[in-house]
């Protein structure tokens, strides 16, 4: 997420109530994910295990819960609750508006596009041109449609990260206040869920093509003409990349990169970064034709049973 | 479910059609699931299997298809078909009222709270302070939201127990008449389904979390401070306890308990309770370190193999 | 998919720009799906694979692309791009409508039809008698219910099939202009999705019954008096025949049959065609008892392994 403007790390100290290390006019550009974000803008940390991560990353200032020593070229806000004051900078930013209207009046609508009856527009949403919104489509707020779009009915686009921090007084959510940005040419089938990235984008690349009943979990980024069937669950920060294949009822854990081109097949749960150009299968998934031969090989146990017991 | 007075015993088996057992002023206050059922309370009951289960519960008034001997201090009602003659109760106390506003007039709607455009707020909805209730979602008749609960858009409160009993003719569906219940603080994903019970609750507890397009059967309960994944699947009369976490896509058979604080990983299939504490996997699930095992023996199939053959 | 009237194949080959062989007024009365296809109707085939299945159907005319012999009382329609031609046809005799009113002035709502807030009825639905169509329900073009039919909140009939050729310069779409026939009697749950025929229809059988979240692909056959739990996938060209039940999150891949009265147990992949009267289990589903058994096998591994080991 960029700010309206360019804020100074001190203002940016104010809004949080929280110490910095560095010039006091240290420019911050915005804020983001640590798998996406770029040189200007804060990530946070509050876990031992990750402040390396971190500090190492392309973030140019990182909201920590510890006093360490700040990278060269690089500032630190430094805070008892990173996690807390995150919040605080997304509320800030982008605090949820309410709309009176179905379709808002700050939305933008290209010419040739065609929304169907009973959908929501929310704030500052645009759609390109020639698209085709069936009835009952929910676009939350400063969500991206790109042109010749087709999103089939009750699809949703910008329900919020699944995220939270167990604290003793029961669950704190981290707020999202990131975009679903949908590429041109892609279409998505019915009563799928896209949420939107916590600071950044959730974003489905040019061409792609969703089945009905999909999750895309926040700030994750699917590639160009990928093909995903229906009821294919995908965790939040996931990469995939261009032309991947992903079969019906698939899960995806968060985090994960899967490599171009690579196949999926049906009901896989796929644990951990798949290579490109491979065919995968199983819960959890292995290359298929490795799972295809266990498979086999469970159907030998009886025999392999008997001999044992013959002798 | 309570009656909106107490009604005789006599008034009851009047309304169906049936003798009684019982002084004819027994007092009845409802009717209930079985799992759930509070003295004062009908159950019914028509196969043999389950006879003793449903004398032998707290309700105070058995509709059963069989003269058996009346248990101390309560009635019964003597029917020969027992499914149908609940169903006229439930019709009877509950019957299904159109809705000519999106937002019924009966509607109690708390201060603070945000209900987003094209929703639909049914008869007696009662939704507290400081909710958000984002676009196109559906809350049926009867449905009770506490405090400070968000409901992501496209997601449904209150659709129908799936429950059918199979006639010649074809099936006879078993009418809802319950209610679902959200607790405070409560956050549901975007396009869930939550079945309302069928005279009973269907209960999502205090400060639990659910991700998107999860659905939860009729008269089940869910505990508090829960965490469930998106695609996760919970058949009706499934108890959760507090503090459960669910994985994505994972599948709940109904009528069993989930204990305190179990965590069932991704795509996994409960067929069976699951003791308090501990971690489970695979379909159907075990416990994970059995399960981790099991898998890692099937990679040692090949090897035995060869031994085998060897010989 | 029927022409409003009877085209001759002059006019058809016309309309796509083809050359044809065979009277030029032989009658072309639709078009469609090649396992449903009736005399008089249009198929058509890219892919010599299937161009002997294509001109030995029912069909009375191919659309393909290869010169072959014109079988005896047929008439081809010999084209470069039957994928692209056949959309040429869907979108002249079934071009896509927007819709200015949430209930299209052309649709039909039979007597006693109850239909709650914020529905889309599309053009040219046809609703029977004594329905119930719950809010924030979609009924896309020329969809047919019957009576006494119950839809679900949420619920989408009529998004397009997941279908595309993949083209160097992107993927093109095979255009839907079929329909979703619902019979009598049938229920269906929230936020199901029901794709819509290509050219056929896709049709749920009288009685039927469906939970939420289920998803049912394109030109799909659902018998009568089945029972299909939530989150289970259908995909597209599939027959299921009469009371069959499959349980929750099962999968089913495009184009078999599953033979009357199966059952398929939760979570289990249908890879193939299964036998009518039998019970499934498993991804890949095999027959419940052997699958059965191959999960106790494997338990039996590790007691197998420390033999081997022994010696």
């Amino acid at each position: 997420m960029r700010f309206p403007r360019t804020y100074t790390l001190k203002e940016i100290a104010e809004i949080i109530g929280s110490e910095f290390v560095g010039p006091s006019d240290f420019p911050v550009l915005g804020m983001n994910e640590i798998h996406v974000v770029e040189p200007g803008e804060i990530v946070f940390v509050d876990h031992p295990k990750y402040y390396d991560k971190a500090l190492k990353s392309k973030a140019s200032v990182v909201l920590i819960n510890k006093d360490v020593e700040c990278p060269e070229g690089k500032a630190l806000l430094i805070s008892e609750e990173p996690f807390s004051d995150f919040n605080k900078l997304t509320h800030f930013f982008k605090p949820f508006q309410s709309s009176g209207a179905s379709i808002s009046e700050t939305a933008e609508i290209g010419e040739g596009t065609v929304i169907q009856p009973n959908c929501f527009i929310g704030n500052n949403v645009k759609i390109g041109k020639n698209c085709l919104i069936h009835a009952n489509v929910t676009i939350n707020d400063n969500c991206i449609v790109g042109d010749e779009v087709i999103i089939h009915s009750g699809t949703v686009l910008g329900s919020d990260a699944f995220y939270y921090k167990k604290r003793p007084e029961g669950f704190e959510k981290l707020l999202s206040g990131g975009r679903v940005i949908v590429e041109d040419k892609v279409e998505i089938g019915a009563s799928c869920t896209i949420d939107r990235g916590v600071t950044g984008d959730t974003t489905i690349g040019e061409d792609s093509k969703l089945d009905n009943q999909i999750q895309v979990g926040h700030d994750t980024l699917i590639g160009k003409k990928c093909l995903i069937a229906s009821h294919t669950g995908i965790a939040g920060c996931v990469v995939i990349e261009d032309e991947v294949t992903l079969w019906g009822q698939v899960g995806i854990i968060s985090g994960i990169t899967i490599g171009k081109g690579a196949v999926v097949y049906a009901q896989s749960g796929v644990a951990g970064s798949l290579e490109a150009g491979k065919t995968y299968f199983g819960s959890p998934a292995a290359e298929a034709r490795v799972k295809m031969k266990e498979l086999a090989m469970i159907k030998n146990i009886p025999s392999i049973w008997d001999k044992i017991k013959g002798k």
